[in-house]
Order: structure tokens, then C-alpha cells, then sequence
């Protein structure tokens, strides 16, 4: 059986949402926009969450939990916020259902009217602003370093599995500090965690650096970003952290007595990242052949398919490979023995490539005899036969090699796939053909940036870090530019 | 500092809802019925979701994550189970917001009025069931065994922290199955984890058995559950797990090719507990002091309290106590050491009984001479002073010996207070004065259970699994019954 997937390079984009189902990832719901995710999908996500969870206490975290719904006269406090996430969020506005009077079926009680309509959280600013002001009332109070696992509802029209659903599950930080350095500089650590979470753990190289005024947090006075390459050329925020002045706490009146004795507005900060993590990994290193998972978030490290005719040599093989399962189980590596006898040897290959399985352990009569087994690398697709003697030495070392390898390989394509240019014709030829970032200068205003996105559809990905200066002239303009910044296509 | 926590003799409900605010596990938020969990409490909670995650994950589940929004068709798809879910339900009717006319604010904008009202999960069967029928073909697929970890919503009236919240985080398993049988067993199994966890992590005893038809979940044919006994002689239902019979495979088609080659419903159940757990853990052990926390749930597990006036004491201390430390958290023990200058000794150990951390170590001038520390139980308030040598040992054996101490505490409340009464007369009495869980005989109808209900409060809280056949007659009606059932009041 053929996995039925199509080509990268036939139509990536239908490529991708194939790979998603058919590696049972997630599926679209009987709900618009809003997806389910499959439990191999979700224990993608699990490790994604337990990883990150360990940065965020190791960096003195704690996680805490507020209510899903956001009374409608708190969104509209803060008002670039409001602005921003109003035109599409879902509404609650009865509390209960009753039987129609034709007795055919059930309909909203009229009767049960909220007096005030509540939001499904977009985002939880403003809820939790809300809170903080009961819980801070001195610089003793400070910082307060928390942070929530939680579903968020935005109403987005195009959806994708993934990349843009109206739910989708996230975790967002939300931050008080006694100054606004502290604050900036707790953007800039969340940053750092961020970018080491997407290089460690899922193999994404990414690019740090700060939004445009146009495309930052709907409330914030600054955005950082990582930004990630996919292999069609195009951009992937992976996560943003937002440094929010005081705009929260004026809106929320949250006040604090600062060292010196005086009363102050306190400084904050929020940042996420969300399910669509998922989209940049399956994005980043899959191929033509299904999902190639990063070792340290595979479900499945090992699986070890046994070679069988008659039961009999099942459980020859069965016993053979029970001391290394035992093994590599406790140096903490996941293996899956699959002696089921209602598929192939063939087909659970297919599967186990389609679903990314780093290594792939194959078993039979004559690897008995030999003392050997078939070793297939799933990021490389090379075979070998190894001898059993040693082999979980060599089964760590290789999952170590292949973590090692799928970031390289992807650093090497985001790599080579960024480009200075200086001209809008060479600007507008390469973001129209095999696209990837385009390092330009630009000349800082918000009307040639819109003007670029309305002709090109490349934005500014982000402003790096620290840019070194390099002065010149603005592509579009040729006004005076400092430095550089990265356009691209973006999901 | 004293905690003014009002005595639990005085008013066990107001120490209940004082204990919950001060000991920094939750409070009341801005959105009517809907609590903020505080971190605190939130870390108990995490605790209690890692020990359950594990043992279901070593039961065979996987988890899986389904949408928020349930269609309002899909909801009156089973008709017990909109009948028991629509009254109280949180409806979504429009996806945007928009200036008002008179530009003073924002309103629900009319235009974006939803085709279909969408519900804000209650419980997720529905929207399972109808994903199900696409995953489900042949017996070859079954059984489907997952688990969700989410927030829902019931629009309760009369909420209180933890026991009763219009939003609540809570775990459900959905399982499908070829057989009645094995779909029975299923249910059975989680009852025992239920019932392992509760009383192996929570320290709570608990009683097994099934709900009366009238107490039963909205579309199940048998509800198993665990019944807890508070120290106010109520009783409070910790976990039930139910068997659905064909109810919603029916509801939503969900068919399956059987071993035999034909066509048949498919079976289910459906299991869960909530942030309710944690009302039954604070209620089953606190005292008037505070919270007391079962080592194996608590955060902290050992607080270290040092006793300095001059910096260079702390440092002392702090170099004492270090290697400690290392050697507890190398065991996997949590431990907090208290260096704040802000506070005083005394107002540290108030904070820390009122939190319940099992263990606190005390630590001053003296005791660096003399290679002591003062030790603290919190179960029995007892204090001692202990050598400092071999102090890892000693207070991995306490954690445990505290751990069944406050079992071994509660059970012997909850045996003490399971009371069997043969007249209605002496029924009211015992409701009406000590309360406690009261085994008595009734005649098996609804119309009898409802009339106890109204004239004493008291609900059947459960049918114990296999009760020995112990013949007798109906406390109300006379009629003849074939084994005792446990009444109390109930939250």
C-alpha cells in the first residue's frame, strides 16, 4: 500500500494538508474553523508542552489558570486591543436552551439574555489584568511571572489545520514588573527560551527580532518575534513576546508602591506560542514520503517490526528483542514493538515513515540466526544491518545524529534562502519566485511597508536583533535606511 | 500574624470559602461563576493531572483534544442529554463585535449573526461521537480508548471555588467498544483508578458503587462513581465513570463491521473528574490552622526556615543546608528555602501551616552548633528536634509515614460516620444532626428517593458495588429491599 501523498513539488500546500490527515495529526471538525487534534498529533504537542513548561518554571514560572470568557466592557478598556481582536471572536450571549414551541426541537431561551455579553478569550489580557489589580499593591508584589496553558477562540474566516484555526490551544505568559527595563528585559528572556525551544527541541532554526509598529500585539509598545523558514520559501512566526508598557495597567487602574514610596502604574509583558508550532515543525522537515519527526518530540523513537510467518518465530523474535526494549526504555528512549498480524511488514514500513519514526528496527528469521537487525534511518532513509550486540548505544547515539541532523539540514536551506537585495525589481523577482527572506532596506514608514505587502504580498518578517548598521537606500523610496530588515511571504 | 481563619466548628462552610482564598488556591472572578486558580492551587492541580495522566496512559489511553463548540443540532441528538445539559448552558450566537452607532462603545454587531448557535461544551460526547462515526468501521478499530484534559462550562446558579463553577477544568474519557461486555469492564477499570487515586494520591477514602436511576448521568445506562465523606458529615461525589450502552452510537450512527461480518452499534463510555477534586482534598484534611496536604499532592513538600538577624548568619545557614537540598531534590523531593528578609520567622510559619506544607525545618544559631534542626509535622502539629545527620532519611520516612497518617485519619472519620438505620424516624434524626454516610434499606423506586430527598435533603449517594444480599424493608415505605444503600447529604 502507497502512501498517496502528494509531491512537495506538485502543490505544497495540498501536500501539507494530506500529510496532517493521513499521519493522523488533526482533522477538520464538524465545527467551522475548529479542528481535532488525533492522539498522535496531541502527543506531539504533549512533549512540545512538557518541554517548554520545564523552561518556563526553570526561568521562575508558575502556572496559574483564568476564566475562559471576557466580559465585553473589559475587551473594550484597552483600545488598539480592542480594535484588534473585536472583529472576530464569539460571542456568548444566552445562557440556556429551551424545547420550541412546536415541540420539533430546541432554540435559545429569549428569556436567558446575558446582561452583559461575554467574549470566548482571544487572548487574556485584559481578564487577567483585571486580576492583578487585587494582587498587587506593593513592589514586594513584583514581578509576578506567570503563565497559562489554556484554548483561545479567534474567528478566523480561512482556516488550515494547525496553522490557522477559530480554537486553537496555546500558552500565554502574562508578566507585572516594578520598571520598565525589567519588563523589556523579561520579553527578551521569554525570546531566548523561545528560540532555543523551536533549535533544541523541534530542530526549527529560527531568526530573532522585533515587528514593525504594523504588525505588532494589538496593545503592545514592542513585539519580538522568531521567525521560521518553511520549505516552499515562505515565513513562519513561531512565537511572539510582548513588551506592553503600561497600556494594560492604565486600562485596568493596577497601581503599585514603588521603592522609593510612590504610587506607579506597573509594566508588562505577554507572550505565546500556540498549536501552530505544529504546522512549523511538520513544515520544516518532512518530505515527499510523509512526517520526519525530531527525535527529542517523536511519540515514537524506535519502532521494531518483526518478520514473521508463523507464531512461532513471533515469539522467537519477541524474546530476543525483550532485553533491548527493557533497555532502551530505561535510558528513557520510546520504542514501539508492532507484532500485530492483521498488516504487512510493508505496510507498517509505510506507516511508521508516513507518521516520522526516526528509527525503524526490522526483524526476521535470518536476523535471528546472524545476530543482526535492519536499521532504517527515517530523516536520511538509509538501511544498514547492525549487529544486536551494542545496538542501544548505537540507537542513542543515532537519535542524538538525527536531531543533529534535521536542524543542520534545515539551517542550511533557511540559510541559503536569505537574500540581500537592492532593487524593488530584484525584490519583486525574487519574492515572486522561489521567495524565502529577502534581506532590504526600507525606509522605516508604515505607507512603504503597506505598499510593498498591496504589491508583493512579502511583509517585514521582522527587524533583527541588534542589527549591525549598514546603511543605504530604501528599496521602494530610496530614502535613507540604517539597516536591513527581512521581507517574506508568510503563513 | 494570625490567619483569621474562622474555626470550622464555628461555620465549616465559611472556613471552607476563607481557607480556599487565603491559602492562595482560587478565587471569585470578574465573570460571574467563573474562578481564577491561583498558582498555588493551580500546582496542586498539575500534581493531580500527572499522577492520573500516568495511570491512564498505563491503562492503555491516549489523549486526543476535540473542539469547544458543540453545534446545538448535535447537543439534542440524545434526548436525555440535551434534556440534562440545555438548561444551563453557555450559548455562542454571533462572531463579531462593532462600534455602536453612537460610537460610545461596542456591541454585538447583528450582521454577524451565527447560522447555527454553537454551545460551549458542557461535556463532550456529542461532538466525539459524531468524529467517531468517521473513525470507526471494524471491530479492527476498536477499541478507541481517550482521554481529553479541558475546561467546560455548566451555567450553574449558585456557585462555590472548586465544588461548583460555571467553568471548570476537568478530564473526560470517551472509550468505544465492540461489546456490552467489554464496554462494562472499561467503565469498571476506571472506577478502580479513580478510586487507587484517590486514595493512594489524595488520601481520601472513597466508596465505590452506581447511582440511582435518578442520579445518573444525562443519556447513560449505569453511572459507577466514589463517594467521599467531608468532615461535616457530607458527602461529596470525587469521580464517576459511565456506561453508555449504544445510546450515542445510535444518537450519531456509529456502526462497525463485527468479527461475525455484520453490521452493530458501537458501545461506549464516558468517565471524569474535575477541579472539584480539589474541594474534596482541602475539606477531607484541613484544619483550623489551615490547609494539610497529602505529601505526594503538595508543591512544596519541605519548607526550610532559617532564623537569622545578620546576613552572615543566613549565609551560614544557607551553606549548612545546601547540600541537604541537593540531596533531597536528588530524590525527587520538593523542597522551598525561605530567604526572604521581608519576613519574620513567626509570620513564615503561620504561611506555611495555612498552606499546608507537610514538612517544616527551622534552623537558627543554635542548631549550626549543634547539628540540629527543629522539625515540624503539619498533620500533627508535633514539633522535634532532630540531628542534622541522616535528616534525608528521616524525612523521606515522615513524607510517607504523614501520607498514610492522614489516610488512615480520614478513613477512620469516614468508617466511624457510615451509620445503619432501620426507622425513618432514626434516619431524620442522623440527617438532621451528625450526618454522615447512613446504610439503610429502600424500596428501589424514584417516587421513595425523591420523597427522602424532599424531607430531609438526603440523596442516595450510591448503591456499594456487589452488595451482600442483607433482605429488609424500606425505611419509608415498608417494602421489602434486598440490600442496604448509603444515604448522606450531599455537595
Amino acid at each position: 500500500m502507497g502512501k498517496n501523498l502528494t509531491k512537495r513539488s506538485e502543490d505544497y500546500s495540498r501536500w501539507y494538508n494530506e500529510l496532517v490527515v493521513k499521519a493522523d495529526l488533526a482533522e477538520n471538525s464538524g465545527v467551522r474553523g475548529c479542528m481535532v487534534i488525533k492522539p498522535y498529533g496531541y502527543a506531539i504537542w504533549e512533549k512540545m508542552q512538557a518541554a517548554l513548561d520545564a523552561m518556563f518554571k526553570e526561568t521562575d514560572h508558575q502556572n496559574a489558570y483564568f476564566p475562559i470568557f471576557i466580559p465585553k466592557s473589559y475587551l473594550s478598556k484597552e483600545a488598539s486591543h480592542v480594535e484588534g481582536f473585536a472583529k472576530e471572536c464569539a460571542v456568548v450571549t444566552h445562557y440556556r436552551l429551551k424545547n420550541s414551541e412546536d415541540g420539533k426541537g430546541i432554540v435559545v431561551d429569549p428569556e436567558a439574555k446575558l446582561e452583559e455579553e461575554l467574549i470566548v478569550r482571544p487572548t487574556s489580557e485584559t481578564i487577567i489584568w483585571d486580576t492583578y489589580r487585587k494582587w498587587i499593591q506593593s513592589y514586594r508584589d513584583l514581578p509576578l511571572l506567570l503563565n497559562q496553558w489554556a484554548n483561545v477562540v479567534r474567528w478566523e474566516m480561512r482556516t488550515r489545520l494547525f496553522l490557522r484555526t477559530a480554537e486553537f490551544l496555546w500558552q500565554e505568559g502574562h508578566t507585572a514588573h516594578a520598571t520598565r527595563e525589567e519588563a523589556i528585559a523579561e520579553a527578551e528572556t521569554i525570546l531566548k527560551v523561545y528560540a532555543t525551544f523551536a533549535e533544541d527541541f523541534m530542530a526549527v532554526p529560527v531568526i530573532k527580532g522585533t515587528k514593525t509598529e504594523g504588525e505588532r500585539f494589538a496593545g503592545a509598545e514592542e513585539t519580538y518575534c522568531i521567525e521560521a523558514l518553511m520549505q516552499d520559501g515562505k515565513a513562519l512566526q513561531a512565537g511572539t513576546s510582548h513588551f506592553l508598557g503600561q497600556n494594560f495597567a492604565k486600562a485596568f487602574d493596577v497601581k503599585f508602591n514603588n521603592r522609593e514610596g510612590k504610587q506607579d502604574y506597573v509594566w508588562a509583558t505577554s507572550w505565546g506560542v500556540s498549536t501552530r508550532l505544529m504546522g512549523a515543525l511538520i513544515m520544516t522537515h518532512s518530505d515527499d514520503n510523509g512526517l520526519v519527526l525530531p527525535p527529542k518530540l517523536a511519540p515514537i523513537q524506535v519502532v521494531i517490526v518483526p518478520i514473521f510467518r508463523e507464531d512461532a518465530v513471533l515469539e522467537q523474535i519477541r524474546e530476543t528483542v525483550s532485553p533491548m526494549i527493557e533497555a532502551l526504555k530505561k535510558r528513557g528512549i520510546s520504542v514501539k514493538f508492532d507484532d500485530r498480524d492483521t498488516q504487512s511488514p510493508g505496510f507498517k514500513f509505510n506507516e511508521y515513515e508516513l507518521k516520522g519514526v526516526p528509527l525503524r528496527l526490522a526483524v526476521g528469521p535470518r536476523d535471528l540466526e546472524n545476530g543482526t537487525f535492519e536499521l532504517a534511518r527515517r530523516d536520511t532513509l538509509e538501511k544498514s544491518v547492525v549487529q544486536a550486540a551494542g545496538i542501544e548505544d548505537k540507537i542513542a547515539g543515532l537519535l542524538d545524529e538525527i536531531q543533529e541532523n534535521i536542524f543542520e539540514k534545515a539551517r542550511k536551506f533557511r540559510d541559503e534562502n536569505i537574500r540581500e537585495v537592492d532593487t524593488y525589481e530584484d525584490f519583486k523577482k525574487q519574492i515572486k519566485g522561489s521567495g524565502g527572506f529577502v534581506s532590504a532596506h526600507w525606509d522605516g514608514t508604515a505607507e512603504t511597508e503597506d505598499r510593498i505587502q498591496k504589491e508583493t504580498k512579502a511583509t517585514i518578517r521582522c527587524i533583527p536583533l541588534n542589527p549591525e548598521a549598514t546603511p543605504g537606500k530604501c528599496i521602494l523610496t530610496g530614502k535613507p535606511s540604517p539597516y536591513r530588515v527581512l521581507f517574506a511571504k508568510a503563513y
